[in-house]
C-alpha cells in the first residue's frame, strides 16, 4: 500500500471490508481488509460486486490495483461457514454472485492489477486470476489451491483461468497436490505475471498503473478486449458456474464435511498455525 | 525407484517389460524395464494397454508413478524394427494400439506422474506427455523429438500435447531441430512441470504421490476432468491418429528408409554412442 | 550476420531494404537493412511480400533466417508517415499487404527463424512473431509494443500471436504497459523461444538452421503444418485484419494524432534519444 503521492481520497466502503484509495480520477486502489486472515466471505463478495457497479458507471477510471491490508494474508480462502449466505442467483447472467464478480472484473473496461503479499488460496487465487495481471513479492507471497485436500475442487474460476496461463499439466499439479507454492514457482508456472523482490514490487506496480492511467481509454479497451477474445475466447462465466456447481456437489458429500470438521477442530478459519501452514496440514488429514 | 516404505507388492507383468510396485492400494508405481535401452516395442505398448485395463477396473487406485529401471534411458524411442507388429486397430475407438494407450492414460480416472532420468525421446516423450504431470532430474534427463532427422514426424501425440504446454514456437523448435534438450530447457518450455536436482527428485514425487493417495477420489476426478476439458478440450485421439497416419506415410518414403538404414549401420536401436548422442548424430546424416 | 562458411551469393533485393544471402540452396538469410533505424515502411513490406513470392516458388529452400544489419534496431516500428502508401487490399485473401505478408510467413512451407539484436517494437515484433521461432541476444535485444501509449493498439498480429505463446495476462502487460522489455523477460514470457548470451546466439541459430537445411522437406512441412493446426488452429489472417482495422480506427482519432504530433516534435522516426528510449518517453507524454 505504498504510493509516491498523497491520494485524492481514502474511504472504506460502507458495510464491506474494502478500502478505496483514489490516487487520481484514473487510478484507484482497492485494499482488502477483513481481519484477522482476510477470509473471502459474503461481505467481501457483495462489496466487490458493488465495486463493479461503481467501476462500470465511472467515466474516468482506467486502472485499478488490488492489494491487501494484511501482509500475511492477501486472501486466506472462501469463508466456508458463512458461504451459504451468498446469493445463488445474482447479476444479469443468472449465475452465482461470485461468478458474476469474477466475470465482471475479467471483462471490465478498466485494467485490473493484483499485487500480492501473504497467502492467497482458493477463491483468493481465483480473484487474482480474474484480474488482467498479477505481481507478487518473492519473499512474502504464497499460493495454493487446497480444495482437493478438503474433498472439494476449485470452483470459482481456477480450472478455467489457470490452464490458459500455465498449461494443463501445471494447473493439474497445483490443484491435485493441494499444496502451497512459493512465488518463484507461481512465476515459472504463469500463475502470476512476475515475482519481484519485495522492495521492488510496489515501484513496479505503481509505475505501471501510473503509466496506464495516462493512456487513452479507447486504446486500452480495444487492446484488452482483443487479447481476451483471441486467447481462446477467454474463460466463460457459464463454464465457471458449472465448476462452481461441481464444487457445491462435492461440498455436500459427508466425506468433505468430515474433513472440514477435522480442520475446524485444528483452527481452520482462525489465525492459527493450521491456516499459516495449511498446505502442510492437508497432507496429514487422511491419517487423522 | 526410491520410496520411503516397504511396498505391499512388487510384480513383473507377465510377458511385458513392466514392474508394478504397489506402495498402497491407492498408490502404484510402474517401472519400465526393457534392457538394454528401454525401447518402446510391441511388448511394452501391449503391456501398457493391459495396465490400462487393470487401472480402469480398480476401485481403490488414485495415483500412479511411472519411472524407468534404467538411469540412462527412460525410453529410447519407438522400436522401428518391430513396429509393424503393433495392432492397427485396437480398443473401443478404432484407433491404433498406441493412440488407444495414450488417450486412456490421459483421460484415466487416476492421476499419473512420470519421473524421468535418462534419455526420453520420440514415443517416450509422447508417453510422458500423456501423463498428467512429469518431473525430471536436472543432471540425468535428456529430451528429444528426433523424428524429423529420420525423415519422419512425431506421430504419437507430441504435436497434440506439446503445443498446449509450450506454445507453437517452442514445440516447433523441439520438433524441427530434431535435437536433444536438457532438463532445464524442458522445464522452461513446459515440456515437464519442473526439473529438480537429482537428489531432490524422488522426495518431491513420492511426497506428491503420497499426498494424492490420501485425498478423496471424487475430488481428484472432478478436478482432473474439468482442467482437461477447459484446456481447449484437451488433445483428441482422432487428431493423434491423424498424426500417426502421417508418420507412417513418411515412414514409407524411400528417403526415410535410407536414413533409417544409415542409422542402423551406425548402431541405432543398440547400446551405442549413436543412441547415446542421437541428436548429435542426426545433424551429420545428411552429409553421409 | 556471422556465418561459418562463404555464402553462395549475397544480393540486395532491387528497390527493397533487404539483403538475401544464400548459404546453400536450402538455407537463406534475409537481412533487414533500412538505415538509420530500420523503420518498417512501404518498401520493406512490399519487399517482404515479393520475398514470399520467391520463397513459395522455390523448390529447394528449407529454412530462412531473418536478421538485421543494424545492431541497435532490428525493426524500430511501422513508418507512420508513409504508412498510408501501403495497399489496403493485397494478395489472394483480400487483406492488407502487411496481413498478407504475416500470414504467408507464418504458413510458409519453409521454416523461418528470427535472430534479434537491437530494438524490435510494434510491427517489428509482429514480424518476428509470424516466424516459426525467434532467438535473441541477452545483452542487445529490447522488445516493445508501444502502440497503446500513442493512443493506438497492436494491429499487425501481436494480439493474435502473442497470447498463444505468453497467455493472456502477460500479453496484456506487454500491450497495456506500452513499455520496453529486456530479452530475459521476453524469454520468460515466451515472446521469444530463448535468449542467448550475445556471443552464443549466432552459433545456436546457424547450427539450428544448418541442421534443418539437411533434413527432408516433407518431414519438416508435415511437422510444421500439424503443430500450427493443433495450436488452436493458429492465428487467423481475418482476425489479424480485424485488429488492423481497429488500429486504423484509433489512428484517426484526434487524440492519437495529437500524441503522434508530440512524438514527432521529440524526434520520433529519427535516430534520436526518443527512439532509443521510446518506452520511457511514452510514460511522460500524458503530462506534456
Amino acid at each position: 500500500m505504498i504510493t509516491t503521492n498523497e491520494p485524492l481520497s481514502v474511504e472504506r466502503m460502507p458495510g464491506a471490508p474494502l478500502i478505496i484509495t483514489k490516487h487520481s480520477a484514473a487510478f484507484w486502489r482497492v485494499t482488502l481488509d477483513n481481519p484477522p486472515i482476510n477470509l473471502m466471505g459474503p461481505d467481501m463478495v457483495a462489496g466487490l460486486q458493488r465495486l463493479m457497479d461503481i467501476i462500470e458507471a465511472d467515466q474516468e477510471l482506467k486502472v485499478i490495483v488490488f492489494d491487501s491490508a494484511n501482509e500475511d494474508y492477501f486472501v486466506s480462502h472462501f469463508d466456508v461457514i458463512r458461504g451459504g449466505e451468498l446469493p445463488q442467483v445474482s447479476g444479469k447472467l443468472g449465475v452465482t454472485q461470485w461468478v458474476d464478480v469474477s466475470n465482471r472484473i475479467h471483462n471490465a473496461g478498466v485494467i485490473s492489477i493484483a499485487v500480492i503479499r501473504g497467502r492467497v488460496r482458493g477463491i483468493g487465487s481465483e480473484f487474482i486470476l480474474a484480474c488482467d495481471m498479477r505481481f507478487a513479492s518473492k519473499e512474502k507471497a504464497t499460493f495454493g489451491h487446497l480444495e482437493v485436500g478438503m474433498g472439494l475442487m476449485p470452483g470459482g474460476g481456477a480450472t478455467e483461468y489457470l490452464p490458459l496461463l500455465s498449461g494443463y499439466a501445471r494447473a493439474m499439479e497445483v490443484a491435485v497436490s493441494s499444496d502451497d507454492f512459493d512465488a518463484e514457482t507461481a512465476d515459472k508456472y504463469g500463475w502470476i505475471n512476475r515475482a519481484f523482490a519485495d522492495n521492488e514490487l510496489d515501484n513496479y506496480v505503481n509505475n505501471l498503473a501510473t503509466r496506464i492511467s495516462g493512456f487513452e481509454l479507447p486504446a486500452l479497451q480495444a487492446t484488452k478486449a482483443t487479447i481476451l477474445k483471441r486467447a481462446g475466447g477467454g474463460p466463460n462465466p457459464f463454464e465457471i458456474q458449472e465448476s462452481s456447481n461441481k464444487f457445491f456437489e462435492l461440498y455436500q458429500r459427508p466425506e468433505a464435511q468430515a474433513l472440514l470438521g477435522k480442520l475446524m477442530e485444528m483452527g481452520f478459519q482462525t489465525e492459527s498455525d493450521t491456516e499459516s501452514r495449511l498446505g502442510h496440514y492437508l497432507g496429514t488429514l487422511a491419517s487423522k
